[in-house]
């Protein structure tokens, strides 16, 4: 029994999706349009922004999706469906469009990173598949991106795979974090379907089943004589670990014209042990030997470090990277935003208590508005397909303080919904993995202020309206609550 | 690319282990006998125990494990190893033998829950694999334990997939929280592979798409009308959803002999909405429809909501289940404890500065000590095959205080360590996962002090040693540490 080698991943839903499905199909709704949009609230970690990622994956799913005949047999057996209903699913393709954000766009909270405009059950089967792609993704890519940050500009490699929420969290996470900005993994399968750079030497059990530390070295080194990397917190880094990785360096690398590449330390006070075993190294005329670390790092072990003076070359990062371990969750989610009513669509909101919780409601666009100097100063969203004209000052309203009269003057805008999936197929060739990480670094290096990259008290990044879009949302917020109070 | 349907479970290991493995060949070592232990040392949330989880899947894996032709290919193209190693690969299966707890065991720190005994390589190469496991699901199983113990008794669900750390996540993740004693999951491939029960109604989609939300509750009603369960909170919980379903119990469900199967409410103040919906409820005569509420869950929420005497039958547990949020990190680790050398196996230690770090070297056995009234009172460990007879009062070691002459009368002792993997093959028929299920919970009823079990500053276990492993262990460390010092 296999079932992690084979598997339908359209079996990868709550299964209220279904039985919603069912409901809608025995009402007559399945052909209704409608439009679902997904965001979030809020940027774990208390950071200025995220970073979208999973939409391959999404678009992969998506094109993919049918429900075998066992599948349909397993939903007959739950007792609850009509055969019409079973047969319509044994039958089932996904016919709808998909607007995204491109994957890589550093992204905000309440924006919408993608909209699916499809027919009511295509909308609502594909809900939790899509949340759980993009929510693990961007989780991770997000992560990666405040490691690397910390890490300036030192390699950075993930190690997370034994601690990762199982497999795919291990191999798609290491996707996301390479998207984030890492360097490298250990984990293979992650290398060969992603083409990441693998990494990896030896682990302590290297060391321990040799007779002793300096043979476990020697024959490192006799493998591997242009990639003689060690390990040396087995037994005790300064008295014996690097007066070994010394030894072999002389003895074995140097007579043969190798050079001993570098050592790692997996234990202990990193930044006392770094520091120390640099002077040995150097002292022994081994310059040019990396030191690489691991244990438990993250943005705040690894700034803590540098601060200290820490002489690294190389962070190996596992577990609270693969796991984002800081907060875990990331919290997007899937709404209903508008209805299709003959060709037009009726906008849909979810009012609440909480004003934060309040929706966006309907079809729109979301421009990124970059001022003169190319910095992107604010998101906006309009009503989709509305002109926005920035040739001259552009009106807009900041919906924390509407009653602000504020303008766009010397900006422009670039729309970030952008058409993947049309009936069902994708209608725009992806970007590779390396260029949705070049995209990445590219937003950040010169589009996205620094003052919201920063980890303490990020800027936070204005999320705009069109004139028109605030007044369709108030309208209709006015309505809705005028009916629930009437 | 559909990389996710397919994929071979093989490959998901760090690259450390290939290249050990290929360093191991080159010197001729690939067919020394080495024996692997895996534990871990602090239980998750500050727990007094642990779940064993993901049996079941490691031995899945390790009789199924190859390297297809690309696979080969792959390990080729890193330029590091040498054709005999690659050809070597092609053919490789693996041929251990591995000993465990039995799946849904309860553990403590520091002993073993699984020792592998196999060929250096093939002992190597399952490392990854079997931590990713072990600590994924053994981490979901306790972290359920402790909100389903939080629930006292009232029914469970798994709603997590959308937030868990991709697909494997989910479904696994899934398996793991029904061992851990979750009565059911909304994750449709869990039910579909593990059997376990699904269950789900409706999302705010539901309502928001009909025109207003008693026709979307009647709608439901009229198609499911033997499990009518209402989603009350997309507007207002108190003045539009519970009115509007009670409504519907009323003029839909009743007249055809039907009953309201139960609300959700799924935000706000769920202590004090719960006691007014459940008064609302009762006043209309619908003292059996059920209230289940959702939003952010876990034990510390869960235990809030009970104090303050909210009216809840059952809870859906997403987030902070399926991503054990609170601590995500579970740290088994696996460590070579053996090396064969002629018909014997000479221990090895890790020594460390820490003293808690140190391991527990050789082949070994683990008991259970009960007391005569069937409660568990330590945990032992033996050398392997060492006789234990507890028909008299037995001397044993605690490590912590070892000076102490302690013994244990009128006892019995289970060994925990089970032989399930012979030379590759299974040998053990495996439980079900509803056994598996009965298992925690038998042991957690019957034999597991409570005071074990309780959150706040739970009783910690005892891990006790047989007289000769200690002497053994001492031994050990004085020998290696004298050569570290020599």
């Amino acid at each position: 029994m296999t079932q992690f080698d084979k598997r339908n991943i359209s079996m990868m839903m709550d299964f209220y999706e279904m039985t919603m499905a069912n409901g809608y199909f025995e009402s007559g709704g399945e052909h209704s349009r409608v439009a679902f949009d997904v965001f979030y609230r809020r940027n774990p970690d208390g950071g200025g922004f995220s970073i979208f990622a999973g939409l391959e994956q999404i678009i992969d799913y998506v094109e993919n999706m049918h429900f075998s005949a066992a599948d349909v047999e397993y939903f007959r057996a739950q007792n609850l469906f009509s055969e019409e209903f079973l047969n319509y699913l044994a039958n089932f393709k996904f016919h709808g469009d998909i607007y995204a954000f491109p994957e890589g766009t550093i992204m905000y909270p309440n924006e919408p990173i993608m909209t699916v405009i499809a027919d009511l059950i295509d909308a609502q089967l594909i809900e939790t598949a899509i949340l759980t792609q993009i929510n693990h993704q961007s989780l991770i890519a997000t992560k990666a991106r405040r490691i690397v940050r910390a890490a300036e500009g030192r390699f950075v490699s993930d190690f997370g795979a034994r601690r990762a929420h199982n497999m795919d969290a291990a191999t798609l996470g290491a996707r996301a974090a390479f998207i984030g900005g890492v360097n490298g993994t250990a984990t293979v399968a992650a290398g060969q379907v992603f083409g990441i750079p693998i990494n990896g030497t030896m682990a302590h059990s290297w060391v321990m089943y040799f007779k002793d530390e300096f043979e476990a070295f020697k024959r490192y080194a006799e493998v591997y004589p242009k990639n003689t990397m060690l390990l040396v917190d087995t037994y005790d880094v300064i008295h014996s670990g690097v007066p070994n990785a010394i030894r072999v360096a002389k003895e074995i690398l140097e007579p043969a014209g190798n050079r001993l590449k570098g050592v790692r330390i997996d234990s202990g006070d990193l930044a006392y042990l770094s520091k120390k075993v640099r002077k040995m190294l150097d002292d022994a005329g081994l310059q040019d030997c990396k030191i690489v670390v691991s244990n438990s790092l993250d943005e705040f072990t690894i700034t803590s470090l540098l601060n200290q003076g820490a002489e690294i070359n190389s962070f190996g990062v596992g577990e609270r990277l693969i796991t984002a371990r800081s907060e875990p969750v990331f919290g997007a989610v899937y709404k209903i935003v508008a209805v299709g009513n003959d060709d037009k669509f009726e906008p849909r909101i979810k009012v609440s208590e909480n004003v934060e919780k309040i929706t966006n409601p309907g079809l729109k666009d979301v421009y990124r508005i970059f001022n003169s100097e190319g910095q992107a100063v604010a998101d906006m969203i309009s009503l989709k397909d509305e002109e926005i004209d920035l040739s001259t000052p552009f009106r807009y309203i900041d919906p924390v303080k509407s009653w602000k009269q504020r303008t766009f003057s010397n900006c422009t805008a670039r729309k970030l919904l952008k058409l993947y999936v049309k009936d069902g197929r994708r209608v725009e060739t992806l970007p590779t993995l390396q260029e949705i990480r070049d995209y990445v670094k590219q937003q950040l290096d010169n589009e996205i202020w620094q003052e919201e990259q920063r980890f303490e008290n990020p800027h936070h990044h204005y999320l705009d309206m069109t004139p028109n879009y605030y007044e369709m949302k108030m309208n209709l917020l006015y309505k809705t609550r005028s009916q629930l109070n009437g």
